[in-house]
């Protein structure tokens, strides 16, 4: 597949497909959020942590602002009940980790970045650390991807995972590329114009996408 | 792991331990669905057949009896969206098909086997398909294991995948053992004696245990 002919979901988009999935789709929140983490703004990183807990990783999970939804709250349950420390203190984990997974904001990301997400973005960047952005690098437009200015300039995770289907900034990503999420109904699909399911193989649950650099 | 030293979960502890995954452990039953299957009785058969659709493969979905839960009306949902067709006809189905996942009964399966389930076990028994049983061959018991009369007698599916923790009855099947749901929290893996989390390895989320046989 190449990049010029990637199938991406704009904000807009991403943000009906999330209704329709939960309304005609027949999906509750918290199957989306096992399958996809498509409802996003750090919920998919509480499931992250939770499956790198398990895999025998060792996260600690920044997550400053909880979203108001019953799910945040059972989620950080399941992370309380494994051992997984929260912290507000960023700036120390970034330097007791050799790994971050970006999911503090999600699709429907708009507009300029609070405090306190402009310093933690600045951290992140002159971090130097491999970082996994899911489904868009924090700070960067959905639409246009990254920002010429403000904390997000020149912020270039390491990798990108797009869960259930690419977002427009995708085009503007020059590391890895990965596709995620692999449940979205044929009927779905076509209605948002997306032709991901034969990118996936046999059982795969994530496939590598090529990135816009090659 | 040695069969004998396997460490198992009693029809009544998995109950109890449904009851605290979804309690102290902050779990949703939908979340429980998706990881494991857990609430069996039919609703990991549907996540198996949304999952095979996806993998490629053409289910179809024998479900006489809906639970009275609403998850199992949203669950069907999802594969009437995908065309996965549900029948009553299992005859035809078992002659138009290559393999069957046996998910008709669950860990709290009890007593006798009622129409018309003894005619469908009897007609899987005798299918000579390769089968795949989730948590129990059906019409066996959770704690004993094979029946000694009845249309499960004699009735040995080619495969059995336990479903967070191996039942007791996985003790007497003689086929290829699997084990998948790895999310169970230290705490609760302690309070059920279990020692399950080493088993797996990577990021593996379902691996092969001992046969009884071997």
């Amino acid at each position: 597949m190449a990049s010029s002919s990637l199938h991406t979901l704009s904000a807009k988009d991403a943000i009906e497909l999330d209704k329709d999935l939960m309304s005609t789709g027949g999906f509750s929140l918290d199957q989306l959020m096992e399958l996809a983490g498509v409802h996003a703004t750090g919920g998919d990183g509480l499931v992250a942590a939770r499956h790198l807990w398990h895999f025998g990783y060792k996260p600690t999970v920044y997550f400053p602002k909880k979203g108001k939804n019953e799910i945040f709250e059972r989620l950080s349950t399941q992370l309380h009940n494994l051992g997984v420390p929260f912290t507000d203190d960023y700036e120390t984990a970034l330097k007791e980790t050799d790994h971050v997974v970006d999911a503090i904001f999600g699709f429907s990301f708009t507009g300029a970045v609070r405090p306190p997400f402009d310093s933690v973005i600045t951290a992140l960047k002159s971090s130097n650390l491999t970082i996994t952005a899911v489904d868009a690098p924090s700070s960067w437009d959905i639409e246009t991807g990254p920002p010429s200015s403000g904390p997000g300039e020149g912020f270039m995770p390491t990798a990108l995972v797009s869960l259930t289907a690419p977002k427009p900034l995708a085009k503007y990503f020059t590391g890895r590329h990965f596709l995620g999420g692999r449940f979205l109904p044929p009927n779905l699909e076509e209605k948002y114009g997306l032709q991901l399911r034969e990118v996936y193989s046999g059982m795969d649950q994530i496939v590598e996408l090529p990135s816009s650099k090659t």
